[in-house]
Protein backbone atom coordinates (compact mmCIF):
# COMPACT_ATOMS: atom_id res chain seq x y z
CA UNK A 1 0.00 0.00 0.00
CA UNK A 2 2.81 2.62 1.17
CA UNK A 3 4.37 1.28 -1.98
CA UNK A 4 1.69 1.77 -4.31
CA UNK A 5 1.74 5.06 -2.70
CA UNK A 6 5.37 6.14 -3.36
CA UNK A 7 4.80 5.09 -6.88
CA UNK A 8 2.22 7.33 -7.67
CA UNK A 9 3.91 9.79 -6.23
CA UNK A 10 6.84 9.33 -8.15
CA UNK A 11 4.83 9.03 -11.26
CA UNK A 12 3.12 12.53 -9.98
CA UNK A 13 6.72 14.28 -9.76
CA UNK A 14 7.67 13.42 -13.29
CA UNK A 15 4.54 14.70 -15.23
CA UNK A 16 4.87 17.78 -12.46
CA UNK A 17 8.40 18.05 -13.50
CA UNK A 18 7.15 18.40 -17.40
CA UNK A 19 4.86 20.85 -16.50
CA UNK A 20 7.41 22.53 -14.98
CA UNK A 21 10.06 22.81 -17.58
CA UNK A 22 7.43 23.81 -20.04
CA UNK A 23 5.58 26.62 -17.99
CA UNK A 24 8.29 27.64 -15.51
CA UNK A 25 7.45 26.65 -12.07
CA UNK A 26 6.06 30.21 -11.49
CA UNK A 27 3.36 29.52 -13.62
CA UNK A 28 2.52 25.58 -13.09
CA UNK A 29 -0.72 25.42 -11.40
CA UNK A 30 -1.66 21.94 -9.69
CA UNK A 31 -4.77 21.85 -12.23
CA UNK A 32 -2.35 21.35 -15.27
CA UNK A 33 -0.14 18.89 -13.06
CA UNK A 34 -3.10 16.59 -12.21
CA UNK A 35 -4.17 16.96 -16.28
CA UNK A 36 -0.64 15.79 -17.12
CA UNK A 37 -0.53 13.12 -14.29
CA UNK A 38 -4.05 11.72 -15.72
CA UNK A 39 -5.54 12.74 -12.52
CA UNK A 40 -8.79 14.17 -11.00
CA UNK A 41 -7.33 17.51 -9.13
CA UNK A 42 -9.14 16.17 -5.90
CA UNK A 43 -7.14 13.20 -6.05
CA UNK A 44 -3.53 14.64 -6.75
CA UNK A 45 -4.87 16.55 -3.57
CA UNK A 46 -4.67 13.00 -1.80
CA UNK A 47 -1.04 13.00 -2.65
CA UNK A 48 0.24 16.27 -2.56
CA UNK A 49 -1.01 19.55 -0.56
CA UNK A 50 0.32 21.36 -3.06
CA UNK A 51 2.79 22.78 -5.75
CA UNK A 52 5.43 23.43 -2.70
CA UNK A 53 5.19 20.12 -1.73
CA UNK A 54 5.77 18.59 -5.07
CA UNK A 55 8.72 20.36 -5.36
CA UNK A 56 10.30 19.83 -2.06
CA UNK A 57 9.52 16.16 -2.64
CA UNK A 58 11.88 16.47 -5.91
CA UNK A 59 14.63 18.34 -4.14
CA UNK A 60 14.63 16.29 -1.34
CA UNK A 61 15.17 12.68 -3.81
CA UNK A 62 18.13 14.41 -6.00
CA UNK A 63 19.93 15.83 -2.71
CA UNK A 64 19.27 12.29 -0.83
CA UNK A 65 20.69 9.95 -4.04
CA UNK A 66 24.16 12.67 -3.90
CA UNK A 67 24.28 12.13 -0.14
CA UNK A 68 23.95 8.86 -0.66
CA UNK A 69 27.42 8.47 -2.93
CA UNK A 70 28.81 11.00 -1.05
CA UNK A 71 28.41 8.60 2.20
CA UNK A 72 29.24 5.69 0.80
CA UNK A 73 32.17 6.79 -1.30
CA UNK A 74 35.03 4.58 -0.84
CA UNK A 75 39.00 4.72 -2.46
CA UNK A 76 41.66 7.23 -2.82
CA UNK A 77 40.20 11.04 -2.26
CA UNK A 78 40.55 11.40 -6.43
CA UNK A 79 38.28 8.02 -6.32
CA UNK A 80 36.18 9.08 -3.85
CA UNK A 81 35.80 12.44 -5.98
CA UNK A 82 35.41 10.60 -9.25
CA UNK A 83 32.31 8.70 -7.94
CA UNK A 84 30.61 11.40 -6.52
CA UNK A 85 31.19 13.71 -8.89
CA UNK A 86 29.70 10.72 -11.38
CA UNK A 87 26.86 10.15 -9.18
CA UNK A 88 25.87 14.05 -9.20
CA UNK A 89 25.59 14.05 -12.65
CA UNK A 90 23.54 10.98 -12.72
CA UNK A 91 21.26 12.39 -10.45
CA UNK A 92 20.84 15.45 -12.83
CA UNK A 93 20.15 13.71 -15.93
CA UNK A 94 18.56 10.13 -15.11
CA UNK A 95 15.31 12.07 -13.65
CA UNK A 96 15.98 15.32 -16.09
CA UNK A 97 12.85 16.32 -15.81
CA UNK A 98 13.40 16.49 -12.09
CA UNK A 99 16.53 18.32 -12.59
CA UNK A 100 15.49 21.71 -13.53
CA UNK A 101 13.16 22.49 -10.79
CA UNK A 102 15.49 20.40 -7.99
CA UNK A 103 17.72 23.78 -8.56
CA UNK A 104 15.06 26.55 -8.02
CA UNK A 105 15.50 25.97 -4.54
CA UNK A 106 14.08 30.14 -4.93
CA UNK A 107 10.91 28.71 -5.84
CA UNK A 108 9.90 26.64 -2.37
CA UNK A 109 8.14 28.72 -0.05
CA UNK A 110 10.59 30.14 3.42
CA UNK A 111 10.43 27.31 5.61
CA UNK A 112 11.11 24.57 3.08
CA UNK A 113 13.51 26.75 1.14
CA UNK A 114 15.40 26.99 4.82
CA UNK A 115 15.54 23.09 5.40
CA UNK A 116 17.01 22.49 1.10
CA UNK A 117 19.53 25.01 2.07
CA UNK A 118 20.43 22.92 4.94
CA UNK A 119 20.95 19.87 3.57
CA UNK A 120 22.82 21.42 -0.09
CA UNK A 121 25.00 22.91 2.89
CA UNK A 122 25.63 19.44 4.28
CA UNK A 123 26.13 18.03 1.04
CA UNK A 124 28.57 20.17 -0.55
CA UNK A 125 30.40 20.47 3.31
CA UNK A 126 31.22 16.73 2.38
CA UNK A 127 32.50 17.25 -1.31
CA UNK A 128 34.41 19.81 0.07
CA UNK A 129 35.65 17.45 2.89
CA UNK A 130 37.07 14.50 0.19
CA UNK A 131 39.26 17.60 -1.66
CA UNK A 132 40.48 18.88 1.70
CA UNK A 133 41.57 15.33 2.77
CA UNK A 134 43.33 15.16 -0.64
CA UNK A 135 45.22 18.12 -0.51
CA UNK A 136 46.46 16.71 3.03
CA UNK A 137 47.66 13.49 2.04
CA UNK A 138 49.25 15.56 -1.72
CA UNK A 139 46.87 13.85 -3.74
CA UNK A 140 45.84 17.47 -4.86
CA UNK A 141 47.82 20.93 -5.26
CA UNK A 142 47.08 23.84 -2.66
CA UNK A 143 43.74 25.21 -3.85
CA UNK A 144 40.89 27.09 -2.72
CA UNK A 145 38.58 24.23 -1.48
CA UNK A 146 35.48 26.30 -1.13
CA UNK A 147 36.18 27.85 -4.87
CA UNK A 148 37.01 25.04 -6.38
CA UNK A 149 34.11 22.90 -5.32
CA UNK A 150 31.35 25.59 -6.25
CA UNK A 151 33.06 25.14 -9.44
CA UNK A 152 32.73 21.47 -9.76
CA UNK A 153 29.16 21.60 -8.65
CA UNK A 154 28.35 24.50 -11.05
CA UNK A 155 30.15 22.85 -14.18
CA UNK A 156 27.75 19.20 -13.52
CA UNK A 157 24.38 21.94 -12.32
CA UNK A 158 24.86 23.23 -15.43
CA UNK A 159 24.32 20.06 -17.44
CA UNK A 160 20.71 20.26 -16.73
CA UNK A 161 20.66 23.35 -18.82
CA UNK A 162 22.06 21.60 -21.85
CA UNK A 163 21.63 18.21 -21.71
CA UNK A 164 18.91 16.93 -24.20
CA UNK A 165 18.33 12.81 -23.73
CA UNK A 166 17.63 12.41 -27.70
CA UNK A 167 21.42 14.33 -28.26
CA UNK A 168 24.92 12.51 -29.15
CA UNK A 169 25.72 11.59 -25.69
CA UNK A 170 24.11 9.59 -22.70
CA UNK A 171 24.49 10.80 -19.08
CA UNK A 172 27.15 8.25 -18.35
CA UNK A 173 29.69 9.53 -21.21
CA UNK A 174 28.95 13.05 -19.99
CA UNK A 175 29.23 11.67 -16.10
CA UNK A 176 32.90 10.13 -16.96
CA UNK A 177 33.98 12.94 -19.13
CA UNK A 178 33.25 15.47 -16.78
CA UNK A 179 34.70 14.13 -13.55
CA UNK A 180 37.93 13.22 -15.15
CA UNK A 181 38.77 16.44 -16.13
CA UNK A 182 36.86 17.98 -12.85
CA UNK A 183 39.29 15.94 -11.05
CA UNK A 184 42.70 16.32 -13.08
CA UNK A 185 42.38 20.43 -12.46
CA UNK A 186 43.16 19.21 -8.85
CA UNK A 187 45.64 16.96 -9.61
CA UNK A 188 48.78 17.53 -7.42
CA UNK A 189 52.20 18.31 -9.36
CA UNK A 190 50.04 19.47 -12.67
CA UNK A 191 52.84 19.39 -16.07
CA UNK A 192 53.76 23.49 -16.57
CA UNK A 193 51.70 24.08 -19.46
CA UNK A 194 51.13 27.60 -18.19
CA UNK A 195 48.07 27.83 -17.09
CA UNK A 196 48.60 31.01 -15.46
CA UNK A 197 48.87 33.79 -17.77
CA UNK B 1 22.54 63.40 -26.36
CA UNK B 2 23.40 59.56 -27.57
CA UNK B 3 25.91 58.58 -24.69
CA UNK B 4 23.21 60.13 -22.61
CA UNK B 5 20.29 58.02 -23.57
CA UNK B 6 22.93 55.06 -23.64
CA UNK B 7 24.27 56.16 -19.99
CA UNK B 8 20.04 55.83 -19.06
CA UNK B 9 19.41 52.80 -20.41
CA UNK B 10 22.19 51.39 -17.98
CA UNK B 11 20.29 52.68 -14.97
CA UNK B 12 17.48 51.43 -16.27
CA UNK B 13 19.26 48.02 -16.89
CA UNK B 14 20.65 47.98 -13.62
CA UNK B 15 17.14 48.65 -11.89
CA UNK B 16 15.69 46.01 -14.32
CA UNK B 17 17.59 43.72 -12.52
CA UNK B 18 16.99 44.22 -9.30
CA UNK B 19 13.34 43.94 -9.98
CA UNK B 20 14.41 40.63 -11.66
CA UNK B 21 16.24 39.50 -9.02
CA UNK B 22 13.64 40.25 -6.29
CA UNK B 23 10.92 38.92 -7.81
CA UNK B 24 11.46 36.90 -10.72
CA UNK B 25 11.29 37.68 -14.59
CA UNK B 26 8.65 36.45 -15.22
CA UNK B 27 6.97 38.33 -12.10
CA UNK B 28 8.19 41.75 -13.18
CA UNK B 29 6.30 44.63 -14.31
CA UNK B 30 7.23 47.70 -16.10
CA UNK B 31 5.51 49.64 -13.14
CA UNK B 32 7.36 48.43 -10.98
CA UNK B 33 10.99 48.86 -12.53
CA UNK B 34 9.88 52.24 -13.62
CA UNK B 35 9.47 52.88 -10.15
CA UNK B 36 12.53 51.55 -9.02
CA UNK B 37 14.51 53.73 -12.22
CA UNK B 38 13.15 56.55 -10.31
CA UNK B 39 10.82 57.09 -13.58
CA UNK B 40 7.60 57.66 -14.45
CA UNK B 41 6.04 54.73 -16.91
CA UNK B 42 5.63 56.63 -19.43
CA UNK B 43 9.23 58.19 -19.22
CA UNK B 44 10.10 54.39 -19.16
CA UNK B 45 8.84 53.62 -22.08
CA UNK B 46 10.80 56.00 -24.06
CA UNK B 47 13.86 54.05 -23.52
CA UNK B 48 12.71 50.37 -24.01
CA UNK B 49 9.97 48.80 -25.66
CA UNK B 50 9.08 46.64 -22.84
CA UNK B 51 9.99 43.89 -20.42
CA UNK B 52 11.60 41.60 -23.44
CA UNK B 53 13.94 44.68 -24.98
CA UNK B 54 15.27 45.58 -21.56
CA UNK B 55 16.12 41.78 -21.27
CA UNK B 56 17.60 41.21 -24.55
CA UNK B 57 19.88 44.80 -23.43
CA UNK B 58 21.19 43.10 -20.87
CA UNK B 59 21.69 40.12 -22.73
CA UNK B 60 23.94 41.39 -25.24
CA UNK B 61 25.74 43.75 -22.89
CA UNK B 62 26.71 40.77 -21.13
CA UNK B 63 27.92 38.50 -24.37
CA UNK B 64 29.05 41.14 -26.13
CA UNK B 65 31.99 41.89 -23.39
CA UNK B 66 32.73 38.01 -23.37
CA UNK B 67 33.13 38.06 -27.29
CA UNK B 68 35.26 40.55 -26.83
CA UNK B 69 37.77 38.98 -24.43
CA UNK B 70 37.46 36.09 -26.93
CA UNK B 71 38.06 38.02 -30.09
CA UNK B 72 41.54 39.53 -28.65
CA UNK B 73 42.90 36.56 -26.52
CA UNK B 74 46.21 36.25 -27.56
CA UNK B 75 48.89 34.12 -26.55
CA UNK B 76 49.55 30.13 -26.20
CA UNK B 77 46.48 27.80 -25.89
CA UNK B 78 46.30 28.33 -22.20
CA UNK B 79 47.07 32.00 -21.52
CA UNK B 80 44.27 32.78 -23.98
CA UNK B 81 41.72 30.22 -22.76
CA UNK B 82 42.50 31.88 -19.18
CA UNK B 83 42.14 35.22 -20.26
CA UNK B 84 38.59 34.63 -21.78
CA UNK B 85 37.19 32.44 -18.67
CA UNK B 86 38.81 35.31 -16.14
CA UNK B 87 36.53 37.86 -18.61
CA UNK B 88 33.83 35.80 -18.39
CA UNK B 89 33.60 35.73 -14.73
CA UNK B 90 34.02 39.39 -14.57
CA UNK B 91 31.03 40.15 -16.99
CA UNK B 92 29.30 37.87 -15.03
CA UNK B 93 30.06 39.30 -11.61
CA UNK B 94 31.01 42.85 -12.09
CA UNK B 95 27.47 43.58 -13.44
CA UNK B 96 26.08 40.75 -11.36
CA UNK B 97 22.49 42.59 -10.94
CA UNK B 98 22.03 41.27 -14.47
CA UNK B 99 23.91 38.22 -14.58
CA UNK B 100 20.82 36.32 -13.40
CA UNK B 101 18.49 37.38 -16.15
CA UNK B 102 21.51 37.06 -18.80
CA UNK B 103 21.56 33.48 -18.40
CA UNK B 104 17.87 33.35 -18.62
CA UNK B 105 17.52 33.20 -22.42
CA UNK B 106 13.85 31.12 -22.50
CA UNK B 107 12.40 34.50 -21.02
CA UNK B 108 12.55 36.18 -24.15
CA UNK B 109 10.38 35.47 -26.79
CA UNK B 110 10.68 33.32 -29.76
CA UNK B 111 12.21 36.15 -32.16
CA UNK B 112 14.93 37.38 -29.35
CA UNK B 113 15.59 34.09 -28.19
CA UNK B 114 16.86 32.89 -31.52
CA UNK B 115 19.06 35.50 -31.68
CA UNK B 116 20.54 35.50 -28.64
CA UNK B 117 21.28 31.72 -28.74
CA UNK B 118 22.50 32.25 -32.44
CA UNK B 119 25.22 34.80 -30.30
CA UNK B 120 25.77 32.88 -27.84
CA UNK B 121 26.65 29.70 -30.07
CA UNK B 122 29.23 31.72 -31.23
CA UNK B 123 30.95 32.40 -27.77
CA UNK B 124 30.91 28.96 -27.24
CA UNK B 125 32.39 27.96 -30.39
CA UNK B 126 34.98 30.70 -29.99
CA UNK B 127 35.76 29.17 -26.85
CA UNK B 128 35.91 25.33 -27.92
CA UNK B 129 38.30 26.98 -31.37
CA UNK B 130 40.50 27.73 -28.19
CA UNK B 131 40.58 24.49 -26.74
CA UNK B 132 40.78 22.47 -30.16
CA UNK B 133 43.60 24.56 -30.93
CA UNK B 134 45.46 23.78 -27.62
CA UNK B 135 44.76 19.97 -28.10
CA UNK B 136 46.09 20.13 -31.82
CA UNK B 137 49.59 22.01 -30.48
CA UNK B 138 49.89 19.15 -27.37
CA UNK B 139 48.91 22.07 -24.94
CA UNK B 140 45.97 20.17 -24.12
CA UNK B 141 45.27 16.85 -23.17
CA UNK B 142 43.27 14.98 -25.86
CA UNK B 143 39.58 15.23 -24.13
CA UNK B 144 35.72 15.67 -25.65
CA UNK B 145 36.22 19.64 -26.42
CA UNK B 146 32.58 19.62 -26.71
CA UNK B 147 31.43 18.65 -23.29
CA UNK B 148 34.60 20.34 -21.07
CA UNK B 149 33.95 23.85 -22.84
CA UNK B 150 30.43 23.14 -21.24
CA UNK B 151 31.77 22.20 -17.89
CA UNK B 152 33.81 25.06 -17.59
CA UNK B 153 31.35 27.44 -19.07
CA UNK B 154 28.91 25.85 -16.17
CA UNK B 155 31.35 26.46 -13.55
CA UNK B 156 31.48 29.97 -14.61
CA UNK B 157 27.84 30.85 -14.87
CA UNK B 158 27.14 28.92 -11.80
CA UNK B 159 29.08 32.18 -10.28
CA UNK B 160 26.15 34.27 -10.10
CA UNK B 161 24.06 31.75 -8.49
CA UNK B 162 26.54 32.30 -5.25
CA UNK B 163 28.61 35.04 -5.12
CA UNK B 164 27.46 38.12 -3.02
CA UNK B 165 29.33 41.02 -3.42
CA UNK B 166 29.71 41.39 0.26
CA UNK B 167 31.24 38.28 0.47
CA UNK B 168 34.45 37.18 1.45
CA UNK B 169 36.35 36.96 -1.78
CA UNK B 170 36.01 39.77 -4.98
CA UNK B 171 35.32 38.90 -8.51
CA UNK B 172 39.50 39.10 -9.05
CA UNK B 173 39.95 36.55 -6.90
CA UNK B 174 37.03 34.28 -8.05
CA UNK B 175 38.36 34.79 -11.87
CA UNK B 176 41.87 33.88 -11.15
CA UNK B 177 41.27 30.96 -8.94
CA UNK B 178 38.46 29.47 -11.09
CA UNK B 179 40.59 29.93 -14.32
CA UNK B 180 43.20 28.37 -12.60
CA UNK B 181 42.00 25.39 -11.86
CA UNK B 182 40.18 24.92 -15.01
CA UNK B 183 42.75 25.29 -17.54
CA UNK B 184 44.74 22.84 -15.22
CA UNK B 185 42.40 20.31 -16.10
CA UNK B 186 43.02 20.28 -19.66
CA UNK B 187 46.73 20.49 -19.45
CA UNK B 188 48.71 17.34 -21.03
CA UNK B 189 50.81 14.94 -19.29
CA UNK B 190 48.35 15.48 -15.68
CA UNK B 191 49.98 13.30 -12.85
CA UNK B 192 49.26 10.29 -12.45
CA UNK B 193 46.74 10.57 -9.00
CA UNK B 194 44.50 8.08 -9.87
CA UNK B 195 41.79 10.33 -11.02
CA UNK B 196 39.77 7.36 -12.48
CA UNK B 197 38.23 5.27 -10.13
Amino acid sequence: MRQRNEARRLDILHAAARVFRRRGIAAAGMREIAEEAGLSPGNLYHYFSGKDEILLFCQERTLERMQAAADAARGTAAERLHGVLRAHVHSMLDELEGATAHLDVEALPAPMRAQMIERRDAYERAVRAIVAEGMKRGEFARCDISLVTRAMLGALNWTARWYRPEGPQGADEIAETLSDYLVRGLAAAPSSAGARA
